[in-house]
Order: structure tokens, then C-alpha cells, then sequence
């Protein structure tokens, strides 16, 4: 990790009422005084490992060469693995092997080594290896360990990936999953913005400031159909009205300025919706 | 920022489920590697820029030559200005020019110098200027670039400023707003002990461990009339029991002994009472 | 604290909305700039000292030679001392003289020292000793001033100590308190696994990967029993079903898989339940 502290990212489904992710940070400090440590959040739902999968992936690609701890892991204690990844641009991952890890490694340039960091079952209790397994993993790579030196070696094929969100892009309609809803009620689509253009849904342009006044049709699950318009951002949309908008990953989202769309729409992730052309 | 590594705080309505926080921590650290991060809060409710400004101006003098970033930003994408502000005790403070920052900067001696930072629209997105403005900035302070040289100059006299709270002090009564609840349910008021006693609603040397048994009328909105006897501290007072205090802060709240004030009297921010003298 | 930057842990029931948090940060880092500080938890229940205790109690003996602030403290004001304790091996506690610091003294070895560290009150708020008095002593201790240094010593004998929790063990039957239940809603006993196989309501290996099948009868607050097997770990269990199980500290804990035993059970911190010996 050459001259500069090394940083160590942490994500879980801890909650911050317990000591557990504070023992785990005491582990990884223990062995290694000068990492900085970053919370990305310890309040992903109780073993929900998309959404950990996903906030993950968000985060890791503003670090420079980071070690990124990962411990959703409902599977605790049964025959999953536990792995160490290294990524193509020199980050590392440390976690469970059910697909928490590989959002964030592709958008890292790929796995480019993965090994097994078990460790004989008397140093490890059966419900928290988050201490015992994960944390010191992460903390040998935050001195400086190459990820070879970790463990034995696998197979990078044999990484459990998460089954992708439902994605039906058609000519002038598309069917996509909502992939998250944030803490301001936005609702963010397993689409790109660039993918609602091609598909026809949006004309060339909508939502850019010199682009034309356009708006898509939505089908909700529970059968409503609503006429929503594309803006370029919150300043564009009257208080209190929904808009279609780029967010800032260049993902579609669903927006109410100042206000909750998740809310008025009855959406929350993993939740599907239609997204039709409607020509003005 | 000299031979100590630069503390650089972090105020946001970002919440902590999503990775919006660790992503402007991401930028902030990859550019000022040896910074130290503080969060002071993420929980502000969104949009709130009052509460953050005023949680924001309670933490920084506690600072010694920090850099401030601070995003409460209902205007983004709109032309609002995005600026770094310099202060006289030699601390910087980064942010939308929405009144969020002022607060702090009055604490801190007011503003020195002020600029503007806001980037080539090409490298921003609409929605996320704490990752691609704000960011940027207090990293360029954190490795101690001058406040001037982050852009163009900008009156400090043409800075938005927030409306001062109702406070309206008479002759033994006072007509005052809720500035804060606390996590406690304390109920902060926009007044200090000292205006309190000034005013004749409290005898000098109230609420001090030798002073005089004294009480206040608080008038509630909803038309409840509470007499309050004034304390030091809250082991002062009989658990459960109402009582009028300075904070620690030299100001005035009301406050229940093991117990919250703010449900038993209804008040939340921006609530308004009156309290008046009354004789015991 | 030698060559490695001073870790300083925090722990309070001050929550993270307020700027309670990061003033004290503010005025360690002020003190003690390489200082790296470490939350445990700052959700302690509003002056639940007992389970400030037990999470401190947890975390701390995963750090060397920490600096452990914590402030839970519902007698601000009062007569109850301030002080910092040195402990066997090495470490410091910091906080209130109310049984808070001393689980978490145990754990590190006992007490060594124990020092008032008052300050005059002319220096010091009456209610926020966080700041004034806590802080600043955890500032000097990460600086490498000796605990002995922070004021005139104490009898370690006249610490306050909290009520242990209900234990009481018998023949093939022991009732005990609930100690915790964490944020999956396991539940904590104040019991470890080895005294429920040595008061025989369990058979020795129950819950091992090669040990007996077995169950134990377990009685709650509310009147109800119910049969709970002995399972390893989560995965021993079907999703949805009650077990007994070791938890990563020794201790006996009651789970759902994938569920929230807290719940169903009715259960709580402080509930006191039975459990009985029950041949399969």
C-alpha cells in the first residue's frame, strides 16, 4: 500500500447499538496501528446481502487502493467460504463468499486473485467471523500481505454471484427492477439513463437543460399508471412533484422534490415497474 | 494546517444506509491521504438546513483550525452557489450558500474571505455535489491549499444568512422559539441565562447553588400555562420533575429529570413559548 | 502509548443527531492530535448505565493498551466522582463513578489505579462533564501522561460497582437474567455454556459438531415453556426455529435463524428466565 495509511473500509448489518463493530475494528488496529478505518454502514437489513452487495459497490470505487471488510452473512457458521479477493486496480476484498463481494470487485476492474482465508476451526467461534476470521484477514492486507499470501488459492469462476435484478429492455418500453430506495425516498432502477434513451422510452436529450420537454409512462405493481416527467434535477420539478432524472451514477431514479417517491409510488427494492414511450 | 494532520468534520443530512457519506469520505481521503474525518452528524433531517447549521455551529469551536464540510442542500442543481468560507480564528468552512454555514462561521470569528467553487458543469453531477464539489474542496484545504485559491472571490456581505429565530424579551416576559430537542428531550431555547435574568423572569443567582428558590411561567402554544422552578443541574431535581436550567452551552432549557421534556409540553423546534416573571 | 498513535474508544448514550459527539472529539483531537478515536456505540438508552457497561465491557479487551472514554451518566452534577482508572494490562477508563467503567476493568485485568479527576468548577458546565472533565482527561491519557498524574488517588475498593445479574445455578436447573439482546434480537444470558452443561441441563458436547442430540426446557417471565434444542450454529438450525447455542463470547444465547428470538419469546434485557434440565 506504499507511503499512505492504509484504508480500510467496513460495511455490515452490525447496527451500532453492539460492541460488534467496534471488536472488529479493535482486531483489525491491533495488527495494524496505522490503517484509517472508514464506516461505509453498519445498517444494511439483517442479512440482506444485495443491499449490501449494492451500498458496497457504491462506495468502494472513490477509494484509492483500499481494503474493503464486507460481513453480511446470514450463512455464518455453514460450509460458505470465506475469501479474499484482490481487484485489478490493487483494492482488496475480505468477506463471505455469497456474492456480497463481486458487485463491488467488478466496478474495481475485475478479480484478479481470489484464495481462502478459513482458519483452523479451534481459533474461530461459529457465530462471529466478523473477529476472527474476516477482521484479521483485512488487517494482514492493510500492512501490506499480498492477497496470495492469505490462503490457498481458487478458483475465481467458482465465486458465488448474485442472481442480476430484472432487466427487460424492449423497443420504447422496458421492465426493470427497483434496485434501491435512499434515505430521501429516491427510487433508483436497474437502468441507465443512456439505456432509457436508446430504448426509445425518452427522446434524445430529455432531461438535459437544452433538451426537449418529454415524459415517460410508468405501470406500477399495483396496477396505477402514471405520466412522469424527465427533469435534470431537483431545481428543474415543482415542490412536492415527481420527475423522472439521471442520478448522479447515471442511473434512472424516480424523485419527488422534497419529497418521498418511494412513498406515493409504493415502491421499495425489488419491487418491478413498466416504463413506457408516451409522446407528448 | 502546519505539522498536525488536518481535521476535516463532516455534516450532512446524507443518513447512514446509503454510501453517499463513505463516497465523499472516499474523495476527501484519495486526495488528502493523511486527513483525519470527524463526523459531527449525518442524521439532520433532510432538507433541514436550520438544524444543520445549528448542530454544525455547536461542534466546530471546538475544532482548532479544521476544515468544515457541510452539505444540507435542498437547492442542488439550482444556482445556488457552492463556496469555501475562511474565518478569522483560521478554520474553513465548505459548502452550498444556502445560510447552512454561517452559523459556524460567526462562531469562529466570522468570515475572513469568501469564495466561490463551484466546477465546470462537464466534471458535476446535478445531484451529488457533496462528492463532486464539495468534497474536492475541503481536500484542497485539508492539504492546505488557501482558501483563495479555490476560486473566484465573492462578497461576504452577499452570503445568505438564515432568519434569527423569534426572540422578543420584554420586561420580566420573554417570547422566544424552540432552537433544538435534543436526543434527551431536553428543550433548547433562543435565549440566553444571562437575557433570562436581564429580562426579570429569574431573580440573579438562580439556578446557581447558593442563589434563591425561583420559578418562571411558561406559557405553551397550545395555551398551557406550567410553573417552572429554576435548577443548577439535573440532580437538583426530584426524577420526572420539570426545571428550568442553563445548558452547557450558557443557555436556557427546559428539562426533565430522567425524562423528556419535549413530549411532556408538546415542544419541538420552532415552537414558540412565553415565559414570564412569577413571584414565589 | 509508545510509538503506535493512542487509541481512544468512545462510548455514551449521547446518540449521533447532536453535536454532544463531536465536541468531545474536538476537544480530544485538540489535545491530542494523533489521537485516533474509535466509537463503540453512542445509542446507549438515555442512562441505561448497565448496558453502557456490558457493550464497553465487550469491546475493550479487543484493543492494546486503548484509552476507553465513556460517558453514561444520569447523575451529571451530582455528587458522583469522575475518575480515570489504570487497569493491569495497561489500558485507561475514563467516566462517571457510577459502575460504568468496571466490567470493562474486570475484563482488562482490574483495577491498578484509580484517580479523581475533577476539575474546579469554575472550569467546568453542570451538565455536560462529557466535555469539561471526561474528554480532556482522555486527551491527557492518549498523550502519554500516567493515570496517576490525572488527580489524587481513590481507594479502588470504594469504586461503585453495579448489581450483578440474576444467576443462580442448581442441580439440572438454573434461572437466570437476560443480558442482552442484540440487533438481530439474539438473547444474551448471563451464563456461559460451560456452567449450563456443569449444572447439568444440558449433556457435556450438546451443540457440538459430533455431540448429542439434546434439548432443554426453557420457562419464561410469561408463564409459557417451550422446548429449545442445543444447536452449533445458525446453519445447524432450520430458518425460523428456536435453538440454545454458544455465542461468540462463551456465553449461552437464544436464536431464531433468521428470525428475532426476542420476539417470540417476549423477551427483553433484565427478563428472568428458567431453564430445566429435559432427557430427549
Amino acid at each position: 500500500m506504499g507511503e499512505r495509511p492504509a484504508v480500510v473500509t467496513f460495511t455490515t448489518d452490525y447496527g451500532t447499538r453492539d460492541a460488534f463493530v467496534a471488536v472488529c475494528k479493535g482486531v483489525v488496529l491491533t495488527a495494524a496501528a496505522s490503517a484509517q478505518i472508514v464506516d461505509v454502514t453498519h445498517e444494511v437489513p439483517p442479512g440482506d446481502i444485495l443491499r449490501g452487495a449494492r451500498v458496497l459497490a457504491e462506495a468502494a470505487p472513490y477509494f484509492a487502493r483500499a481494503v474493503h471488510l464486507a460481513v453480511v452473512d446470514p450463512g455464518v457458521g455453514t460450509a460458505r467460504r470465506a475469501v479474499a479477493l484482490g481487484t485489478q486496480d490493487g483494492s482488496a476484498l475480505v468477506g463471505p463468499d455469497n456474492g456480497l463481494l463481486m458487485a463491488a470487485a467488478l466496478r474495481l476492474g475485475g478479480v484478479r486473485t481470489a484464495v481462502s482465508v478459513e482458519r483452523a476451526a479451534s481459533a474461530v467461534s461459529r457465530t462471529f467471523h466478523g473477529r476472527d476470521i474476516f477482521a484479521p484477514a483485512a488487517a494482514r492486507l492493510a500492512v501490506g500481505t499480498p492477497v496470495e499470501r492469505l490462503g490457498p488459492g481458487i478458483d475465481p469462476d467458482s465465486l458465488v454471484v448474485l442472481a442480476p435484478p430484472v432487466r427487460e429492455l424492449g423497443e420504447g418500453s422496458v421492465r426493470v427492477a427497483v434496485t434501491a430506495v435512499d434515505s430521501f425516498g429516491n427510487v433508483q432502477l436497474a437502468l441507465s439513463w443512456q439505456e432509457l434513451v436508446t430504448s426509445g422510452v425518452l427522446p434524445p436529450g430529455a432531461g438535459r437543460p437544452e433538451g426537449p420537454t418529454a415524459a415517460a409512462e410508468l405501470r406500477l405493481p399495483d396496477g396505477r399508471t402514471v405520466l412522469v416527467p424527465a427533469a435534470g434535477t431537483f431545481g428543474d420539478v415543482a415542490a412536492g412533484s415527481l420527475a423522472i432524472m439521471e442520478d448522479s451514477a447515471g442511473r434512472v431514479q424516480l424523485a419527488v422534490t422534497g419529497g418521498r417517491a418511494s412513498e406515493g409510488l409504493a415502491l421499495s427494492e425489488g419491487s418491478t415497474v413498466i416504463l413506457r414511450e408516451r409522446p407528448l
